[in-house]
């Protein structure tokens, strides 16, 4: 029987959950991340070698790495000491060589995952490195991933258009990726820098149009000081339908309740569980799935990362079932 | 057919040589490295990590790679751009990512191993990390394998004693690489820093004493200012015997000339090729071995490497008919 091919757009933790908990399933895996990351070691690593980001990228493959091997755990390992070293991950420097060596990104990509066996592919959006902008509805504009990821939203602020500069097409591969799926899944996680982040290259919005594939949302646990300040379960699939420009095929959201610990962790940054007002739509599926043990931060790691998770086994089950549906 | 288990003692560009030609045949291969380097990328890891050094690892396990992988690129890849990365050698970033993860660096060979398919496997010589000291025929003590390589010989200098501060003893799993091994051998390159830096680790000369296997010696093709300055093939032997304890089975030498070129080259550094004076010795097996394509340095090359080499697959098809003999 052949496999259902699945894509995942978007980045960092969220994609890296969401892979993880795919890759148990018989499908075949695609997943698309964006070109604008340009904060910590990514963004040292963009500045002085002129390639694309390799972050987001690392945290995909990783994510897409044979189970209870040794690999996941290298890609993702972070230089806690070393003058120049500390704070890097060696995925990233891997992917640094590996690009360096291969000519190109997706050369690099081909590379590693024949070099690993990994159960899957990653493809950048694009083949160019772009900077993202931010207009924010009073009229300002940010233009950097890492400073649109520590501005911080005031009350009623919104991102209001999100662009690339310079602007830029859709990577091939991507493109045939998205054209082929049979299911198209927008990863929680950053929700303009990892996801819409891809879907305002040329030509994404596009081939998602004329793509077959269910489009299948994962609306984010928590609100994003930086990004999705107020917004609840509908604003945050009303900005991604603006981006994809296709209605969701299906909207997946956690019900179960934040322990008051954690809540008590994210209120201090302004940052609140996502309020469910979908109530009466039909396509929103909703189901427990949190994860049980909170994600560690690292000493060296300078940029905020979720403590809060989806469960990959439960997350992706229930993604699975959509699709039988 | 049970294959030939194969022991090659050394490090650097000499191991890699050798390693990189013997791995075509089909016998077990285990390379013995030094634990005493602290110079380069590796000697700002070992300073930084107190791991032992990767160097000489790596350099073996990228000959032991697969062939026409992009994993042997991979591990020698330099980087030469990016602060405090300059320099590094992935492999080195990567082995010391993998020692940390792993605990230990046999445990990190291991996980390399499987992870990378590798065909042979790597041990340092001991589990710990120790500096290297040479007394010289004027009295002088240097203490520091880099000090030892960048120390220049004047004529008639020689170093008479080799020793590691602290004193330490054999890694198990090289005592057992030496003692089941059917061909010990002696790989070209540094002759105190690369090889008999492992022999003088307590336990060493034990072990090869007890082994049977055919010991061999690889004669280097220039000698060396820092360290073999002035010294013919039968010098060479003399001082392997004297930190073996055991007389040489084989003893291999080139006896192509060198070009005129890269004589040039060697002389600005008062090198020159080791005069074969072992005429009548019926020990020595002599052939035409010299490598084509002179070895490129890389700009960020810190430390001097070997221009001219043997060639791979020459040298060991010479020490396979040794074998069967």
């Amino acid at each position: 029987m052949e496999q259902k091919k699945l894509v995942v757009i978007g980045g960092g933790t969220g994609s890296f959950v969401l892979l993880s908990g795919l890759k148990a399933f018989p499908v075949e895996l695609t997943a698309i991340v964006p070109v604008t990351d340009d904060g910590g070691s990514t963004g040292r690593l963009r500045d002085e070698f002129g390639f694309l980001p390799v972050g987001d990228m690392r945290q995909c493959l990783a994510a897409l790495a044979p189970e209870n091997g040794f690999l996941r755990k290298l890609l993702l390992y972070r230089f806690e000491k070393g003058e120049g070293l500390t704070g890097h991950n060696l995925g990233n420097l891997l992917l640094t060589a590996l690009e360096d060596l291969a000519g190109s990104e997706p050369k690099a990509v081909i590379e590693a995952a024949k070099l690993f066996r990994l159960k899957g592919k990653v493809w950048p959006i694009s083949n160019t490195l772009v900077k993202l902008g931010a207009q924010y509805s009073d009229g300002k504009t940010i233009v950097s991933e890492h400073k649109i990821e520590t501005h911080r939203l005031v009350p009623n602020e919104r991102i209001t258009r999100l662009f690339t500069i310079p602007e830029t097409t859709i990577n091939p591969e991507a493109k045939a990726a998205l054209l082929e799926a049979e299911a198209i899944i927008f990863a929680p996680g950053d929700l303009f820098n990892s996801v819409i982040a891809s879907l305002v290259i040329k030509g994404a919005k596009e081939a998602i149009e004329v793509s077959r594939a269910k489009l299948i949302y994962v609306v984010n646990l928590m609100t994003l000081n930086s990004q999705t300040n107020y917004m609840s379960a509908a604003d945050h699939v009303k900005e991604i339908e603006k981006y994809a420009d296709r209605k969701m095929d299906k909207i997946v959201i956690n019900n179960q309740a934040v322990p008051d610990k954690i809540k008590q962790v994210y209120a201090k940054e302004v940052e609140y569980p996502v309020v469910d007002d979908l109530a009466a739509d039909p396509r929103v599926v909703r189901r427990e799935m949190l994860a049980k043990a909170p994600y560690e931060k690292s000493k060296s790691d300078v940029i905020k990362r979720s403590l809060l998770r989806h469960d990959p086994e439960k997350l992706a089950q229930t993604i699975i079932k959509l699709l039988a549906d």
